[in-house]
């Protein structure tokens, strides 16, 4: 059984031998080849691997070029700091170790966005700025103490210092936008006030320190800003107008696949599947969101933004959208339930619901060419009373559908029109009430729904009033 | 109108004059006084903003005097190492710049969970191997080639494999482990091929660099987890569980909530608000989950848990979680919806709902016991029978739903228990179905809710195949 296991690749022959074992039939023994056999299919799986990790790289670059650009950015970042070493006189006017530095500051600092490099710049030369100073200032109050207590008095220092700076990465406010300049903080008051016990041009130290990270950022920055920038802000805002699309888009496809005659299931495709699945986009991109926003508040204007464009108002938006995301996710499932209700009571709803569900995409859509423009909408208001109306006549709808379970009971209701429903409500008398609750429960969210858009109208609207969005030109009233 | 802008804050006393306007009366009109008044607010605004930055920063460290502690092993490191600086011996030993590369190693490699420190100090020392060996093939292949050409080949291999390696990190299954040893790669490659145009000593360069990484990683491995170490695993583990306690929780109150007599509503405090909002910590901790399940796999055994124990696993788990929780959320929508069922209609749902939703908290339970005894449950199954079975009654109660509406129409069913309720259905005919929808939807989560539950069941059970839990000692069966 063992010598099984040895070979587990490969066809293999066995000879059966009289006492009922079986012994192996091994071509060509010799351990060499197979060896080589084995090195072979190695590196074969190994090319293969490296192959399909290539093709992916690619797809990645092909999907998003930008990605491409941003690599060529560093690369020629990081060139053109190297001419600092090349070049002789310039060389020579910052210091032997201070080329190290302005490559250290290119690679940490460039990030993909501006927002994130201005970020990482300011915090670098500010962090190095100040720890600077506090160790020039714990320098020269041990260098008075004596060489005694010389080493005593930095290394408490820098126990100090670093515990409390690493503390302060733990308060929200600090981590949101400080969190890179306090590890400087510490990083630079650590070498340098270390330093200053045995270089005797500790000034010199830290003025070229500053010096090359200044020329270092300053590269970065206007490297990010020139070439095909990528603005954080532009990033966020296009993030919410991409989001309140697939939203409206899910939104209005699983109300329509639900209500769809069973009979053309069919034709719903991958691609469909795809846009129903849209509002998951929305459930997680907390994340993403927040990270754009915190870069966004570093850029300066851009584009139709202002410096100080209120970005914070888009995380709201953001986390209204969610909400609807949640209950679009609840509804689906409600899609999907076992329980189907017959064809004529879905038909009672059919009209109010896919109006209160287009109604709603509609007041979404108007929200997103809202901030898409920048302009106040004129006709968000009367969209939202479409929305609320519709979602009354829904309401509406579901009061009346009592009469197809009850036989109307009272004979003055004898018109033509209940003669033409009495037969259908007889034969529904005994229909549970188990069949229609997936129906009645969509309608519910369909109303939550509309209701959590509200929120979204006034997010936006709070935008509108923080940017002081302009009326748009074809104003009505 | 000016004048009052200029003094904002501060009592001011205002004459009226003949002619109807007012003029201000300035005690001291002269411009120092004033300064000082407006440094005074200055300072004291200032020192307020201190003072409750301090006390947030001291309510943090309270809530978690595990981050304190952090802050001191950082401290310590960082002392520890500047010994490297203070002792001479040690200090010719490593070369002149080395202690600097040891000190950013310790503030840059130093994080707060024992598998992220792992995890930048592992790349760190593969990220400085790997570009070392690639920099001196570099620099061979570019010393041969003349003093002319070697500028152009260095510089050239800086921009291509920076450029190469930054795209690296867009590819995800390279960011999640490698993000920190790539930018790694492109830092010391640079620095090293650019020094080695200068520097003579290019070998003894690369040696040192590489010495004191691994000095100042293995001082911040060996501090991270031997003092107070925090595992991200036993993090992830820990907030795994958490969440499922909240979840169930937050189901039960929910359920109970709803069904809670109107009269009783006055009791419920903010503590109890906050245990319903529990599960919104579900929703919100995707990302917290995906950076401990990153950082957890570097981590070696620890308490319970095995080197390669499949933290991934956990991921699943916590989106399984999540969508139950999108289900809650939409819930929570209908319970503090305007249209309320009326209390005899409610009372007909209420032991079958609140049954669901116990059962369904109390399989959350098991689970959660599973997962923190690391031991198969004995009567999950039985519990996810009694689950689904309250959810057969509550679709039972739910088909009984439509005979309260209809007075039942064949003499036969005229039992007492039927005449019972004849008189109340007879007051029901008339009311609306809109009334009852909300308690529908509520039971058509609750019963949806049951059904994601299983596939938490699922997700754990996984689990507890790939991390081979052990059946619980009061095995039954």
């Amino acid at each position: 059984m063992a010598s099984e296991k040895e070979v587990s690749n490969g066809v293999e022959w066995r000879i059966k031998i009289a006492d009922g074992s079986s012994e192996r039939l091994v071509p060509e023994a010799n351990p060499a080849s197979r060896l080589l056999l084995g090195l072979k299919s190695f590196v074969v799986g190994l090319a293969l691997k490296v192959w399909k990790f290539l093709q992916k790289a690619w797809d990645l670059g092909v999907d998003d070029p930008r990605k491409v650009i941003h690599c060529l950015k560093v690369g020629t970042a990081l060139a053109v700091v190297s001419l600092f070493y090349y070049t002789r006189p310039l060389y020579e006017g910052v210091g032997k170790n201070a080329a190290m530095w302005a490559i250290m500051t290119v690679v940490v600092v460039f990030e993909n966005s501006v927002g994130a490099t201005l970020y990482k710049s300011l915090n670098r030369v500010c962090g190095t700025f100040l720890a600077g100073f506090f160790a020039l200032g714990v320098h020269s109050v041990a260098s008075q103490s004596g060489q005694r207590f010389e080493p005593i008095i930095v290394g408490a220092s820098v126990f100090l210092l670093a515990s409390a700076a690493t503390f302060s990465r733990f308060i929200p406010s600090v981590k949101a936008r400080f969190d890179y300049g306090a590890m400087i903080f510490i990083l630079t008051f650590s070498l340098v006030s270390v330093s200053g016990y045995r270089e005797d041009k500790l000034f010199e130290l830290a003025h070229h320190r500053i010096s090359t990270i200044i020329i270092g950022t300053s590269l970065c920055i206007i490297i990010s800003m020139l070439i095909c920038p990528i603005w954080a802000g532009q990033e966020l805002y296009t993030l919410t107008t991409r989001n309140m699309d697939k939203l409206a888009t899910s939104l209005d496809g699983c109300v329509e696949e639900y209500f769809k005659d069973s009979g053309s299931v069919v034709e719903s495709n991958k691609e469909c599947h795809k846009k129903l699945q849209g509002y998951k986009c929305v459930l997680i991109s907390k994340a993403a969101e927040e990270s754009m926003a915190n870069f966004a508040r570093w850029e300066p204007g851009h584009g139709p933004f202002n410096f100080r464009h209120p970005w914070q108002q888009y995380l709201k938006i953001g986390s209204s959208m969610r909400s609807c995301a949640y209950c679009l996710e609840a509804l689906n499932g409600c899609i999907n339930s076992e329980n189907q209700a017959p064809e004529y009571i879905k038909k009672h709803l059919n009209n109010s619901s896919l109006k209160v569900s287009s109604n709603s995409s509609s007041v979404i859509r108007e929200l997103e060419i809202t901030i898409k423009t920048m302009k106040k909408s004129s006709n968000i208001h009367s969209l939202v009373g479409e929305m609320n109306s519709a979602v009354q006549e829904l309401q509406n709808d579901l009061k009346s559908l009592p009469k197809l379970f009850n036989p109307p009971s009272i004979p003055e209701a004898d018109t033509p029109e209940n003669k033409k429903i009495e037969p259908i409500s007889r034969t529904m008398v005994k229909m549970p009430l188990m069949e229609i609750v997936p129906l009645l429960t969509l309608a519910s969210l369909l109303i939550e729904i509309a209701t959590r858009i509200s929120g979204i109208v006034d997010a936006v609207e709070e935008l509108e009033n923080l940017a002081k969005f302009k009326r748009a030109s074809n104003d009505k009233c």
